[in-house]
């Protein structure tokens, strides 16, 4: 992955940068001692590293905007951090930048169950946002798979999905309001409980936008009460066509479960090995968990099982019990670690349209074989986002190159067909190169139009999202 | 209501104006008599009134960039216009603008029931585009009351919401993708079917940037599987505050009915007397409607009534049969007819956290008696959009004038407990004034510098949206 050769003037100007940091931040809130800062040098994305400049953890918003101030002043970029969770390398350092954590920043501003929203510090984790609500009997609906860890601002700046997010929709479905500090300092206030939807909705342009636009310190969250009960029925299918065109046909009944989970084989294969939650062998397996009251529940369930009947499953294995269906969830939640048993591999996150499930997968399958390459899959089918697993030897010399460029053409594939190349992880840096696949010249500049009104000098975020080679210009006459 | 000063360099080259815009486009698609361009002089707000310098009604996405080349190039504002329903006054013209309609722009170009979208003209009016997909069972949600007239592009530039809208989300909640012609004339392709929510989400900023960022030729919207049934039951109380609170708790519970309606007891009173729809006589009336199975609609309908018997009501009277849904139903549905024939009115747009229905009910009859006014309310209670009808007489000298500043201060009240300025009308040049109530001159000034990145002349929709005051310098600048 090519990076921007790092500014020798900054690095040359550390210290005095560094005392600057210090003079406005509480002591201890400045790292710059290389042991420590290498703590920040990468994400979850550890295939590419680098130390930053230095690493600031400021408590509060005022503290953020002075940061930001000196930054811009002195001309240095900035590299905003959650918890660092990002599978795209969304807050990978450059050297020449301050990585500004919001870690410290967790405070819980305000909680109104009746107007349905909590105000939180964007430090805050994910899981932690639903706990406040709990003894309520509220949620945080959005909920990736690392939501133990990862931190509300990194799924405000990934526009995080997660399991439910076919019933509740992403982070941007779910986010009202935001306090935004800009690169110069400036202090925004977007939206609100209200949703504030006049003028220019800038909080959707906002959420996503990956660090690029402005470093997200307050948020909004809208809170749900939690359904009575929830419950999964397991569906097998002896080709992956058909398990997809059954996805089609739940979708297009107008049924809304919270997931619709799909494993292929080989997932089926190595899943079941691992966890022995007892499912069939079969080429393909759905599960679809449908929530609400006891009623609902059952005929909601009750219909599905007749949308499937007209596919001709070679199983329908409806959960009976709270124990059942821990079963069937069992083996679609340890698939990872499953994975990770058979040897190394890369997960990638695309989306195409429901309709070409099974064509795609299809052609998946013939691209892994030229590569000589194994894919798994195991994804949320109901709104077509893809995960397929790229399992490689990372031993061998050219292992990780072989699988990334697989990785490269099954992207493609998936915008070929009418989809994208990320449908919850983000670009970051690990798909910036790929975004001249997805956009048009044009629709890239008008995008880079608005990074530009936001951050004229090209200092958020480096060398993330928009490809190195479009956006040459503007960086070198930041 | 202040406008800019038009050009009089503009108005003095009319004439070769319109001889280029005749050259690119076909013969009787540029209209310049004055006879003929009265009828382009308002729209739905017919307060205000302005002859524009020449309509165009170009019939494709070629034919709208070649006028908006033809403009940026001659430096004349471009007032994008749909069918002219706004009610906020967004495509009033300016006597040196361009009107653009797109009303000859009605085209389906692409449905795909599988992937639940279509993809059409947005002049196409919101009801013949679920009229399109009716006969296979789909919808596409979004519902102003002006359904039957509205188009597609004035619901985006407005993002209007509609009877459905707690259930269905607004027009940003529907909007896919979207073909957009900039000021220069360059086409933009944003979205499409599977949402492309990658980089910046600029889909999000144009949908209710009221024309101020380009004009929207194409739109992918999502379309629905029609649900099985609905049905609504009505529900009186003696109390503002106690209804109110009814709502609140009904969302609290996690119940997502299709609409709550809120009739307060002028209104109440006005549709009795004009309707005869049986309606008891009480100070508030929730008309609550449920949609999906029959056994949905059943489970539903008694956790409403369970939740309302905890607040005292004077009646619940579930519909048991589509005669009674409709008798229901006939007085909500006259409300406007039936202020009508009780005077001049005028028709606000504010929203308000729902919890605090009760208490901004109870301080707008207290504002309207400190103007001698009276207020009648129906509104949709569910997300808190209120619609206060104001009664004034048209035939005095202060009728209107008094009526517009309770108007003001009725809706600083909204953003005063934490809601805002319109739900779905938009800011138009109605509200454009009280901006800077709703938000900061570091908020606005974000807004503003989109608006810089996508037409820098401000050339679009002059007038609108923006303070005058608060954009003088950037037009003066243009």
């Amino acid at each position: 992955m090519e990076m921007p050769v790092p500014s020798p003037a900054i690095l040359a100007r550390k210290a005095p940068i560094v005392e600057r940091l210090r003079a406005v931040l509480p002591s201890g809130a400045v790292i710059d001692d290389p042991a420590e800062t290498r703590a920040y040098e990468c994400d979850a994305l550890t295939a590419y590293r680098c130390p930053p400049l230095c690493v600031v953890l400021p408590c509060s918003t005022a503290e953020v905007a002075a940061v930001m101030r000196v930054c811009h002043e002195e001309r240095v970029p900035v590299v905003p951090r959650g918890a660092g969770t990002s599978l795209a390398g969304g807050s990978l350092p450059t050297a020449d930048a301050v990585v500004l954590g919001v870690a410290r920043m967790t405070a819980v501003l305000e909680v109104s169950l009746e107007n349905r929203f909590i105000r939180v510090e964007t430090g805050r984790t994910n899981l932690s946002v639903s706990m406040e609500v709990e003894a309520e009997g509220f949620f945080y609906a959005p909920d990736p798979s690392s939501q133990l860890a990862c931190a509300i601002a990194g799924n405000i700046a990934m526009n995080s999905g997660g399991a439910h997010c076919l019933k509740y929709g992403v982070t941007t479905n779910n986010l009202l309001g935001a306090t935004v500090v800009l690169m110069d300092g400036t202090v925004v206030e977007i939206g609100g409980p209200e949703g504030e939807a006049l003028g220019l909705d800038l909080l959707a342009v906002v959420c996503g936008s990956e660090g690029q636009l402005g470093v997200v310190t307050e948020a909004c969250l809208r809170i749900l009460p939690r359904p009575e009960g929830a419950r999964p029925v397991m569906i097998a299918f002896d080709r992956n066509e058909t398990a997809g065109d059954c996805v089609a046909a739940i979708i297009r009944a107008g049924l809304v479960p919270v997931a619709i989970e799909f494993m292929d084989r080989p997932c089926i294969e190595a899943c079941e090995a691992f966890a022995k939650a007892g499912y069939p062998v079969c080429e393909a397996l759905l599960i679809v968990e449908v929530e609400g009251s006891e009623a609902e529940i059952a005929d909601q369930l009750r219909r599905i099982a007749d949308i499937a009947r007209g596919f001709g499953p070679l199983e329908i294995r409806e959960a009976k019990d709270g124990a059942e269906a821990a079963r069937i969830w069992l083996g679609r939640k340890s698939a990872f670690g499953a994975m990770g048993q058979m040897g190394d591999y890369i997960c990638l996150d695309g989306t195409i349209p429901v309709s070409q499930l099974g064509p795609v997968l299809g052609r998946m399958r013939v691209l892994a074989d030229g590569y000589g390459l194994r894919v798994a899959n195991v994804f949320h089918a109901g709104d077509g986002n893809m995960h397929p697993l790229i399992l490689f030897d990372a031993n061998s010399a050219d292992g990780l190159k072989k699988a990334e460029a697989l990785g490269a053409d099954i992207l493609r594939l998936c915008v070929e067909v009418g989809g994208c190349l990320t449908g919850e992880h983000g670009v970051g840096v690990e798909k910036r190169d790929l975004m001249v696949d997805q956009f048009r010249p044009e629709d890239l500049e008008a995008q880079m139009r608005v990074k530009d009104a936001f951050d004229p000098d090209w200092l958020l975020n480096p060398a993330k999202v928009f490809p190195l080679a479009v956006s040459a210009g503007r960086r070198a006459a930041a």
